[in-house]
């Protein structure tokens, strides 16, 4: 395997180097030929690299930037005065060809509008999404997008997505022809949006795509599709509500049974207990915290968006993904099934 | 309490007459001022009342309809093949003042259509939109519309579904000076869609209105909120989300432990079994099929759409819907509190 050089961006997410520095370490302890630039303060920085192993820290180099974009900055502010920031840099230097992928925890839009000011789109790519890899209930994964980089999707778009999430499916996940899905409000096909019917007669006359038709809020987790296309604002909330409904049932679960003090032995409290962690272990693989990082697909390169409150390994999940994207060359194979789907298409 | 005359469209829904009749039975044992209007095919429906108490029967009429609209019928061909149907003689008995109130199980596009026309929206009102109860984290409840009966909803209807939550919720579920939210993708005031951000100003201005700001899909349970404003796109996209994971949870649920055939002792496994149950009883009120019954607000006069996938508990729980919608004179106070609220923005 050849070495893979990657920017992170030091200072964005909520907790800043003290998750993205382990987290860079984490990465590359379990990855040899991984190369790590932290772009950020170099004291920060430097500070939570002080006690790591030498022979990480061989493949660490530091990148100095002096300012951080704030989490609540306007996406119209954004672009001017980010020159200089850490995301920035970072992205600067998959622009200059000195990374090969970029990861950041920051501020979204910001994030989204510098990748594509910086990288570009692909050609036949009006706008990037943002995609993520859902585990489901038949111990298989769903390709998800866009899940917010767009909060107005017109067909066109649409079918782009459509594309770039069997392009993930079949090169990240090795899903053979991948079942693509376009989340509706029903199954029939005089349902939904005009932008989704129209998106719907498209890919059902693209033989490049295995498309299966409609599919609803309540089979997200059923696996019945491996890639699902939403328009941005839907799909933000079908995962959030998701991760909300987890999340609720996970905490209830662990909190199950404790008003009851006093009440029952001992020994059936201690059962009680381990049948509780069983089940838990159980609904692991659904937890949010188990996953991160949405890839932001249809740019001249990979950029990472990890989740803003993403723990030490969660960040170091979001690495790995950039990693991944980058070895199966995720743009390159975008840009060269666009350009057959896209095509066609223009012909029809 | 004075006596209360629905009408049921006995025969839509996945199953017909034999979920209503035994739903419309149930309700009528339950509310001893309740009398039944059961509209469809009289021999099945007769079929169903045959072992009735005759008690019960004396406050049950069978109104003839000689045809049933199809739950995949095309919204477009509805209207003029709706004649003689029984959603429609079923409506036609609200219009007519002999029901005070319609209940249906049958086709969502054809009910929305139907009843604008014969039942006419309120003034000030758009189109109606769908509503449910939802059960949240903090033993509450909350307000939720639209839910797919409109699916582009502008910042005008936006408005309209925020004032008739906060009626229900006041009304119905007597909250006083009900919270009132907008679903967007993010908290900050410059998210989502222009009709959200729209919305959002109008709102903010208006004091009759308790409005908090926006919440995103993963607030839907957490009782941040009494009454949640989508359009009706995106509140199908997440009630339905939500529905799909609790199912999933309850699934896993009941199966967890079941692949371990053979191990542990007879006594491990009751105990465990009984912990499950425990367990299954807690998050029992999240349940979909515990709730039942959208109320189609708007119109002057009140229509409950059931799933139509409902049981016979279910369906019950949609003709109660009714009744406590009349009972509480839902379409009235609506009417009254959007006089208040539109002339104010019209001044400002």
């Amino acid at each position: 395997m050849t070495r893979l050089t990657l920017a992170v961006d030091a200072m964005g997410g909520d907790f800043g180097p003290c998750v993205t520095v382990p987290a860079a370490l984490q990465a590359l302890a379990s990855h040899s030929q991984l190369v790590l630039l932290l772009v950020g303060d170099p004291d920060t920085i430097s500070s939570f690299l002080a006690k790591a192993d030498s022979s990480l820290l061989r493949r660490v180099q530091v990148i100095p930037a002096e300012s951080v974009i704030a989490s609540d900055a306007k996406p119209s502010q954004v672009i001017r005065q980010s020159r200089g920031s850490s995301m920035r840099v970072a992205l600067e230097l998959v622009v200059a060809g000195k990374a090969q992928a970029c990861i950041s925890a920051g501020n979204t839009g910001a994030l989204m509008g510098l990748a594509k000011l910086l990288l570009k789109p692909l050609d036949g790519i009006a706008r990037p999404a943002l995609m993520t890899v859902l585990p489901h209930q038949q111990q298989g994964k769903t390709v998800i997008l866009d899940l917010g980089a767009n909060v107005d999707s017109d067909s066109d778009m649409l079918v782009q997505f459509a594309i770039m999430g069997a392009v993930m499916a079949e090169e990240v996940l090795e899903i053979r022809q991948p079942r693509v899905a376009l989340l509706n409000i029903g199954q029939e096909e005089t349902k939904g949006l005009e932008s989704i019917r129209a998106a719907s007669a498209v890919l059902r006359a693209s033989p490049q795509i295995n498309y299966i038709g409609y599919l609803e809020g309540n089979d997200l987790l059923t696996g019945k599709t491996d890639v699902l296309v939403c328009d941005g604002f839907a799909g933000n909330v079908t995962l959030k509500t998701m991760e909300g409904v987890v999340r609720l049932f996970l905490s209830l679960l662990k909190s199950s049974g404790e008003g009851n003090k006093g009440k029952g032995t001992w020994w059936l409290k201690l059962l009680g207990r381990w049948l509780k962690k069983r089940m838990i272990r159980r609904f692991g693989h659904l937890n949010p915290d188990q996953y991160n990082g949405a890839c932001l697909l249809g740019l001249r390169g990979t950029v990472i968006k990890s989740h803003g409150a993403a723990n030490i390994q969660a960040f170091a999940v979001a690495i790995e993904q950039a990693e991944q994207a980058v070895r199966k060359q995720v743009p390159e194979r975008i840009a060269a099934r666009l350009d057959a789907v896209l095509a066609r298409s223009d012909k029809a």
